[in-house]
């Protein structure tokens, strides 16, 4: 069995989660079986590596997950995007709405230095609300947003095509 | 300059955060050195490689950070622990009262094994409230909390002495 057919059958389906009619692809069992999570991280690593990024920027709480790994294999600096009010210090914001409910991302003034390359990662593309106010926080620091990098894309969603700034690469591993 | 010398130094401080008269200590500039970073994933990995831990539990989100890594290096199962309504399979609960705030934790039924040896990993032991609750899923699923581990502890708030549970070894990098 390959990677990412391991991968596919390790990622647990969760009828109407968080509402009635949401087919929920829970990744927690993925991170139990930690020889199938490295595989995921040394992927990840493979695909970005000769991309000159600056600087990983993961967004909260999954997203974490795998962008702080993802940090440590390519030995660059992490930069978290929270969720409104949990950063302390100064902050950019940028709204976005899910594919159920909004709300506000930020990220800290000082996380990034002009002209940086920087990589986007969370665990799953839907519609792609976050990843355009994510992009939209690394431009409002004039960093440049090179690509974004996720486990699983819903493709019936189709995020990837939702992405204002075209110049961002978009990377996913599964597609549903 | 030693580990911990520099760790103490890079570790931001934001008064009034969240509330007034909150002095909050800012972890984020440490996941921006990762040299710095890999200093303490490699700490922690070192205290607790002979503990036979089965699993690390991480508390969100900023629990993730650590634990996940700490995972990684250690080549063990990763559970997470979420705010309530974030984990889309069966749940046990527990609820804990913040230094500012109440709020119910969650991890999922089938996250841990009968008699499986835990190690719970955050950021910050503040009052001890979060990781008493922490303790308690543990043990509701039959499990062992063997130790908790923090980057930073306030000694201040007496979070150390809260633990209801005394089998399970407190132990943090740094002491403010």
């Amino acid at each position: 069995m390959d990677f990412k057919e391991k991968l596919s059958k390790t990622i647990r389906i969760v009828k109407d989660f968080p509402i009635e009619g949401i087919v929920f692809r829970d990744i927690t069992p993925i991170l139990k079986d930690i020889d199938l999570f490295n595989e995921i991280i040394s992927a990840l690593a493979d695909k970005f590596k000769d991309y000159q990024i600056d600087k990983i920027a993961a967004i909260e709480s999954r997203g974490f997950l795998f962008g702080m790994p993802l940090s440590v294999k390519l030995n660059l600096p992490f930069v978290p995007i929270r969720k409104k009010g949990k950063l302390p210090a100064e902050t950019v914001q940028a709204a976005y709405s899910l594919e159920y409910g909004a709300a506000v991302i930020e990220m800290h003034i000082d996380a990034l230095n002009k002209g940086d390359r920087v990589l986007i990662v969370d665990d799953l593309l839907a519609t792609g609300g976050t990843v355009n106010s994510a992009v939209e926080l690394i431009e409002k620091l004039d960093a440049k947003p090179v690509a974004a990098a996720f486990i699983i894309e819903l493709l019936e969603l189709s995020g990837r095509k939702s992405i204002k700034n075209k110049e961002v690469e978009i990377s996913s591993i599964l597609q549903f």
